[in-house]
């Protein structure tokens, strides 16, 4: 009872969020809740040797030290310090990191906690295009919800670009559909809220969490589909 | 050049086709090329004994004497003759049945041909929801292409329903995207010449035949949706 009343005084109002991982996909989804009005904490390993960082990353995203400067409403703390507090943890990670990053963060924090997992497993090592690490017959989403069994664990987003995700309005009027599976009811509309906040209008629950394998074996399709559009603004509107 | 000028003068005009399949696929598929004046023959492995089925299949698909019966401009012959002569060779097959069936049709008569590939590898023997028989760095389409080299696979369809590939415009006016994929271009213009005259109006080229992985990838993903949405008529449409 406690936990169905506490989120629904979240639903609508404001709640703190622990974002694991600093690059653009970390980013876009903090500044994005930052200016809903949500209290915002990004998580990296060691915050003084990020905000150390002065090289742009081979994406060309830039230093964090600059970003945050220009966005003071979210911070920067140790895996463990984000999540503690935190009503909702966003698993922005590259796919091949979050298992590890979320041994950082420390099971006993994740405790009960709504995950929402953006990331793609996705392997750069054999070249590219990346194919994927975990497909078929099992899924990154799955791989977490079974490491840390009482995390509710939600899957979302991971099928658009950044800017996608966090203004979906922006994108034909916000015309196009996301996609949302989980495990926990309560948990999946906590992350339904968010993506409503968002500007999702369409939003379609594919069920328990084994879904996440089709929404992560989507992203060979959302790369190729990169490739022929010559553009990563694009999203899918579910037909019916 | 010879090719080419075939090639040119097919579009637009009547086909030979050969279905490989006589199930629901085949079926939609074989109706409409009759309808839009093509000449289809359904290919099979042993036309008596298909035709002394009495039976309808575990998914509810009749009898095909019945079909024929009520489909009188369609043939039924041997995988073979039915490839033998067809400008187009429709692969219509259960995807773990794709191989064997090519093999039945005779190397020798898919030489040069356009092979629409419209199956999926799905897996049933290990339970529902199926898995795939290859996924992530193989595909079926490039399986295919691997084993038939000088023939041109084209890899189309095979993310929606049988009546919506046939007949998009009853879904949503048409609204919506299909794919392609393929290593030859006067092949992939042919089927999307094909494609056009199904319906299909916003057509978007992946690339070389590898983009399959991702097009049988979606499968997970589309299994779902008609889990959610309770129908199998639905599609995407790729915003941008």
């Amino acid at each position: 009872m406690m936990r169905a009343e506490r989120e629904h005084q979240q639903r609508g109002g404001t709640m703190q969020i622990g974002v694991l991982g600093t690059g653009m996909v970390g980013r876009a989804i903090a500044v994005r809740l930052a200016e809903l009005g949500h209290q915002v904490t990004i998580g990296t390993r060691d915050p003084q040797a990020t905000l150390a960082r002065t090289e742009s990353s081979p994406q060309g995203v830039g230093p964090i030290s600059e970003w945050l400067a220009a966005n003071p409403a979210v911070a920067l703390r140790p895996f463990a310090a984000a999540v503690e507090a935190a009503d909702v943890v966003v698993n922005a990670t590259s796919g091949a990191a979050a298992q590890g990053v979320l041994t950082a963060a420390g099971a006993g924090n994740l405790v009960g906690k709504v995950l929402l997992d953006v990331s793609n497993p996705l392997d750069f090592s054999k070249g590219l295009p990346p194919s994927l690490l975990v497909a078929n017959t099992d899924s990154l989403a799955e791989q977490i919800q079974r490491a840390y069994p009482e995390t509710r664990v939600v899957k979302a987003l991971n099928i658009v670009n950044a800017n996608v995700m966090t203004r979906p309005a922006e994108l034909a009027g916000g015309d196009h559909t996301m996609l949302v599976e989980g495990n926990d009811e309560a948990a999946k509309q906590v992350v339904r809220d968010l993506l409503a906040e968002f500007g999702w209008r369409d939003i379609i629950d594919l069920g328990d969490i084994t879904a996440a394998r089709g929404m992560e074996m989507y992203l060979p399709l959302w790369l190729r589909l990169m490739g022929a559009l010559g553009t990563v603004s694009f999203s899918i509107k579910v037909v019916r």
